[in-house]
């Protein structure tokens, strides 16, 4: 009787492609996400900072920053689905399809797409796709991620591999839409930090964010269950010590990337909107007492449809570990990470035209 | 002149039974706490977390948790009544009456109700009977506590011993007013992260709560800050290194209740609503470093007169540091606590029938 | 092209006598600060505290800390002034204009008043005034501040010093606007934490302030990125062991200034508004570990003219590390700050008369 009410999480055979799993708990995002936000990350971007810059060029009210609304809805797949993962493999065409105000409400449910055993048939890779939507059922965010999950029994019988096919890059004709009409006549780009728009980044561009950040276990526990997230390894000592790979807790990989989202702001200040994420992985684990860095390089730029008012870069975003980045640090002869690379992102950013 | 403004506080010789205390500071309550509550111990209670989905079954929006409301009317009562206690020796008949919203603004005060000194005569034991009332002057939250205080003066004579009489259990048709008539069918069990309803428990089940957490300095300091509680053991290393017992800070006892209480949701998930507590003893201290693990028993199963809606579970907290609890450790043989043993609590939980 | 985009402020050479400087980035403070306000430091001044309390003496709510604005204010000016100063001399003639309410959005610009190169010719001393408005436009505070900042090339020529004349006092015919008309008889003094109005101190008199505040590296962390301040020596611990003077990060000035200010209200509980800063300096660095209490000396006691309902005291504010205070540490016989003083500040404060 004694675990017959809680869980301890799904395990790889648990999972069937088409099923849908609805995520525990609706969340209200608030203001006091909002301040959360910045003291861990130090954002800076204008349109989230201030109501008032905000309703100037043509929002309600200062939206969310994207990346809180990622995190909460990725911690509520936790306890679903990577409870029991030994790795975060991917993700791929991640959308923000509406703004999200303070005072919104969010759920989130996820249907598997796809389930492939690994060879050693120990664990398998889980592929969802996970869709958030608010209050009124409006689509808010949907993404599509594969982590490998373990077997609670190697010898168990599990179906055909099923591989979804996923875009590499989202198309720019499908991004935007969490950005209203905006009036640039009343963008002020003094208080937005930078004089740089759109169309003064070309591609080949790397910029060096130059910060660093040093994460402590306080903070980056405060900030995983800010989101609701359960994954033991950021919070239990006592367990990764029992019986942990690396004997300390694991930062959750949401903070050197909201960290270096933050770096970047000096370089890219009016890249204001996260509109999609092509792709992206962890490269290596960050602990307390890191120092993450970040560089950007501008791979892409695109108009979007119908929009006079903004366009979109595609950026590939590197977080770094304990070393400076005016050598743009990525990978060595042989393909392989550098030593200090925690994060390689491929996103679309917004910026005024 | 030099401490004729400040307070070092009162001792067991400064009370007299019969006396009230107005405690400062009223405060506010906003969604800032809210998110520093999820933030500090990681709450996922649907009812609390989602304004969307506490008002689809009968609150005008999310009410907040109430142990929040416990820390902050128990941290403005240190000042007047714990700056020199020795010892939290314990709590009755407390009560939460009414829920509290985002806006509401609560004061506090106690009356003194026993006073009894110790056989040495170095220190006493003072009861209070503490009342909450919100900005409108309704009642809160009320309850019986009594801590062991120092005399200032040891030779100090004090009056006869008075001890009142505290009830050891909460009668049920006492409890509930602070939930609203829900609307059920509105109730989504699956968002709510689990179908087990007050039906399904039974008395003797033992739940393992599976999940721990590592407290941190830094959490510990800004939470006890939050609710404004000046008890100097949690803040001050200079003094603790200078003159205290174990030469380091103590954590604030509703640290590993509040951490408790967040891991108790996985197998008491539809448990939203606390709204009693018959007694309870912070059975050691807790540490920075230290990882809080929790168990519950369910010890009784009671219907709230009137109320077809809502069942009242009678529940045994345990809080336990640096060990499992899949054994559910409690007391040896001989009657003692067993090692690791943090926190033994007796509450009474509102869950939907 | 690696660091086009991004910035590593300005050095010493770039300031020009009358330069105004358009700082990024507005910020609307909501109660998501106030509670970190609350978390960071313990503040426990009703008016802040309470709407409830705020509303019944005359404010539309409770307003927001002082030094809330002031944190915020000064956070956004580091990216344009002194990212690159090699010390933060002082402050003067700072006024708190209007009450700043959760919801309203600050921004601020700063003119250069003063540049006066240092005698070997690596660095210069940079006046600026500091203005900040809220989203009407209407002034909310104004200071001057002078910092020394490095040159980038020590050969570059500058011109002429120009040193601004500063007040050593501000006037207190020039204060209390932040505090609209109040009505005494709704300021309970119970509630608020002590009967001392302002008539009840005394030019002269000390007060201890008891209290002591350790800090750690996660806390002035999180504060000081929440002030948005972007100064690389409070958060890179890399960089700092790489080529920081103390191979570890200091702590923001303003972390010891508030901790102060929160420790103050055992002893000046009712002096609920800062309404100038007179001058102050930060007399030794912090760092995490450190233990912060305080002390203060009634210097001045003035009436505000046109107002019999408040009354200002011009104090001076101690803040000492890792010492108690009942013996007032301040300065040695040969006029040089003792060990252990961090902070020695002159300002206004509002109390009730």
């Amino acid at each position: 009787m004694s675990k017959a009410k809680s869980t301890a999480g799904n395990f790889f055979e648990d999972f069937r492609v088409g099923q849908v799993l609805q995520h525990a708990t609706p969340r209200t995002l608030t203001v006091g996400d909002v301040a959360l936000n910045i003291a861990f990350y130090g954002m800076r971007f204008a349109v989230q900072s201030s109501d008032h810059f905000a309703k100037a060029i043509g929002y309600a009210r200062a939206p969310i920053d994207d990346l809180i609304v990622f995190h909460v809805v990725l911690g509520k797949t936790v306890s679903d689905i990577s409870l029991n993962a030994v790795a975060n493999l991917g993700y791929a065409e991640m959308r923000f399809l509406a703004p999200v105000f303070p005072g919104d409400s969010l759920s989130a449910s996820s249907e598997v797409i796809g389930l492939r055993e690994t060879s050693n048939k120990q664990a398998g890779v889980v592929y969802v796709r996970t869709k958030s939507v608010n209050q009124d059922g409006a689509p808010i965010l949907e993404y599509a991620r594969w982590v490998m999950v373990n077997k609670r029994d190697h010898a168990a019988k599990v179906g055909e591999a099923v591989v979804p096919k996923l875009d590499a890059r989202v198309d720019p004709a499908k991004i935007g839409s969490a950005v209203p009409k905006l009036d640039l006549s009343a963008y002020d780009f003094a208080l937005a930090g930078s004089a740089h728009r759109w169309g003064d980044y070309e591609p080949g561009e790397k910029i060096d964010h130059i910060d660093g950040y040093t994460i402590e276990e306080a903070e980056h526990q405060l900030e995983t269950r800010l989101y609701q997230n359960t994954a033991r390894v950021h919070f239990n000592l006592h367990e990764q010590i029992e019986k942990g790979r690396f004997k300390k807790r694991l930062v959750y990989g949401g903070t050197p990337l909201s960290l270096a989202r933050g770096i970047s702001f000096n370089g890219l200040a009016n890249a204001f909107h996260i509109a999609a994420i092509n792709g992206g992985s962890h490269v290596a684990p960050s602990f307390a007492g890191d120092t993450i860095y970040a560089w950007s390089e501008i791979l892409e730029k695109a108009e979007i449809p119908g929009r006079s008012d903004i366009g979109a870069l595609r950026v590939r975003l590197v977080g770094v570990k304990n070393r400076h980045c005016h050598d743009f640090p990525l990978k060595t002869a042989d393909g392989k990470y550098e030593e200090g690379v925690v994060l390689d992102l491929d996103w679309w950013l917004v910026l005024p035209r």
